[in-house]
């Protein structure tokens, strides 16, 4: 046995073609917004670089001062998707873990131009992990606990029962406009609880420990450095 | 001597990092938009899922009726570059392409929130090619002719002289968002003469022969299907 403490677990997958996601897909994280629930999907786009391991450091960018997290259930693609129904969606999947959308509010929302990409893809913006665990192991996605816990607080706590848009209707849906292929991920919307909509608002700063866990999957720890 | 005719010539660069794309980036461009120049560059991303080569097939989408042309002039990153001044740039260059930025309007425009990433990386929306021209051929990449020529027309005939945020200034920006590796594309804007914004407005049908042209780089040649 080695002790975690002695390695470095690398993120379970480095460079996907493509890291996807969903904003405002949790009930309570659109209240907190005071929107509505969409009758659309909205989705955004991360890069590949900006992936961490499990247990690697988030560095805060000097051109931010609105760093912010968004605990995700993140989808992995097991298998090449074009225009695939809902109930097909199951079988393409190879298994779920967790990301961390780790998300800079002023260059999201206040710069370029209402794009989110620069915002969201920021190096060490996509902490990833700790493994991939495939779908036949969880009973029931639709119903697992999710969680950030920013030095010992818990700041979200949600479950994903909440998603307004749910896996099956996101894949198909994804498969529609362009081919999803082994290792893609797909991350489904964050609960309430992130900094930027506390009153006052938080975000995070050196030696911050954020603490991300799924119920069924495992859990995390990234230091901000 | 094998005839271009008897050959399918992949896409220079097929699974890049990134492709990121730079919003209104011709005065041109901006005019047809009833646009001022932007004070700020606004950039948006394509999957690299949607690379095609430079001869191969557009496949319009069933899902839009609104699929648009825009040449653009494409540069290679040579090495990794993050946090470099506008004066370091050129030695992390390794190149210039031609690509087309293929665009379904009503996905970019009316549906995902205003995000454009739907719209812009649908399957085979970024045909590249036809080679990467290193950077020490080109004298000047601030004055290349730039067209697009849609079944014999000239639709698109533009200047890279005419670009707002100059090459060293967009990859010097970028380079302190995130970190640029070898491989990436980034796509520095399209002259005016798109289709959305003729009058009446004229989208890519099937059977459209689509020329698209940069002097000292290349042509490439799509049909749409």
């Amino acid at each position: 046995m080695v002790p975690l403490k002695d390695v470095n677990l690398l993120a379970p997958i480095s460079k996907p073609d493509k890291i996807v996601a969903i904003a405002r897909n949790y009930t309570g994280h659109c209240e907190e917004q005071h929107l509505p629930p969409p009758t659309e999907p909205m989705f955004f786009s991360k890069f590949s670089s900006c992936i961490i391991g499990p247990y690697e450091n988030i560095v805060l960018p000097e051109i931010s001062k609105r760093v912010d997290w968004e605990v995700e259930l993140a989808v992995v693609i097991g298998k090449k998707a074009k225009s695939i129904r809902p109930d097909q969606v199951e079988s393409y999947i190879f298994g779920y873990t967790i990301a961390q959308d780790i998300s800079a509010r002023d260059w999201q929302k206040e710069r370029n131009g209402g794009q989110f990409l620069l915002g969201k893809s920021m190096d060490t913006f996509c902490p990833i992990g700790p493994s991939v665990v495939t779908r036949e192991k969880i009973i029931d996605v639709n119903n697992l606990n999710i969680k950030t816990i920013l030095n010992g607080d818990v700041k979200q706590n949600g479950n994903t029962s909440e998603m307004i848009f749910k896996i099956d209707f996101m894949v198909s849906y994804l498969s529609q406009i362009f081919t999803l292929h082994p290792g893609d991920i797909i991350l489904t919307g964050t609960p309430a609880g992130v900094g930027v909509h506390r009153n006052p608002p938080l975000f995070l700063k050196v030696g911050d420990v954020l603490e991300s866990e799924i119920e069924c999957i495992g859990k995390m720890c990234n230091k901000v450095v």
